[in-house]
């Protein structure tokens, strides 16, 4: 059987070039391997804010790369460079807006400037790609958030069981009709 | 004077076959029943997950039967054959993002899934319509919440009088200025 | 140093004919006295709710006026003249979802007609455009909620630093990384 495979792309015009490391994409794959106790292996790509970029790499995570859940991070703020959920709602083909409300109710009870994050999340094929906040204590608030929903909606796309750490974690699949 | 109309669409591969019973239909029909005092027809249509087949089928009840209201259920998840949210946004002149925002939130008290969830709702010439989820219990948690408005909704729209047994469901009126 | 803009437009049919006072372009107004503490000008426009002519209204004091925020009152709800946001979206580079999210939140702790507001905001080029109910105290309502973070959105788009009444509204500026 393959691997599960997620992918990790951080958009950062700064950390593409080296210019400093990329902590956000490090902490998102540290929380994966908290979360998950299924076998995965992490796609990584760190790339600049270039709105045909990151979208190309989007395709390529999900449909050659096969991964089953592609999450970002940065590029979301209202920013000229920040052009990360355009990208995403170019290569999805459903939008999933109740992540990006979750998301920012969660942060909202942080800082008031939650509201800036355009944050969004959407179907592509057979893929799930959640666009994250750009901050390691924010990534980690809005994963803690949102995942206990993220297995059953792989699940739901046909692709493969997400087992959980359950003290970490709490997956939600409700009863099918 | 012509009778008000309500519309109840299922949207479900499997009800519109007769592979099981539309209980979801049925439940919205309860309700409205329940919620209104002023004499009403419902024009319903169970149809299976088919877009183009949504879509005629919206647009029949809204500019045909001149539905002031028109529920649908089923279709509003992440899976391929849920469509019935583009479908929506496809017949629609404008989006009212609210009944989706408000939808969500009320179900994310009972299960973390809620979020999957991408039901909205939009006004086609002077009807509105509400995507509703699948399940008769959930259906019910969001009518309780949306209702308050609809009513108002369809006076703004130029449609009939909705009165409501008011201890059963409280419409909103504000005073117009 | 040139001064600060802030433009204010009320869609409006009947204020925009005469018909009766536009209270709410005056109490935005004297909102924004109260909050800021920087030097700063109205651009004031009161037009119609006709689409093309709040365009060319938010492009004007946008592109040529040069104003790093405009807010708009008016034109938000269901009815065939409601077309603010269908304007905004049009003349915006990226949407901000955030703002009507958070208005419709506290909007509802009100009235539950909340949900019938389809206010949004945006960006475009170094503009924020943001969407208000029409009724004063819907508008101061929203106001103070979404403002905190309107300084810093400012600030990302490279606009004006705009300084406040600390003792009325809480800017809120996080460390940049």
């Amino acid at each position: 059987m393959s691997a599960i495979k997620i992918g990790v792309i951080t958009a950062s015009d700064r950390a593409s070039a080296g210019i400093y490391e990329d902590i956000s994409g490090v902490a998102i794959q540290d929380t994966m391997k908290e979360y998950l106790t299924s076998d995965f292996e992490i796609v990584y790509r760190c790339i600049p804010d270039v709105q045909k970029t990151l979208e190309q790499t989007m395709k390529e995570l999900c449909d050659e790369e096969g991964c089953c859940l592609v999450v970002t991070t940065g590029g979301t703020g209202p920013a000229l460079r920040d052009v990360t959920p355009e990208a995403t709602e170019n290569v999805c083909n459903k939008m999933m807006p109740g992540f990006g409300e979750l998301m920012r109710q969660v942060s909202l009870q942080y800082v008031p400037t939650a509201i800036l994050s355009r944050q969004t999340a959407g179907i592509r094929g057979k893929s799930l790609i959640i666009n994250l906040p750009g901050k390691p204590k924010s990534i980690r608030e809005c994963l803690d958030a949102v995942f206990p929903a993220v297995p059953y909606c792989i699940d739901l796309l046909e692709g493969p069981f997400l087992e959980c750490n359950e003290a970490v974690i709490q997956p939600f699949r409700p009863k099918q009709k």
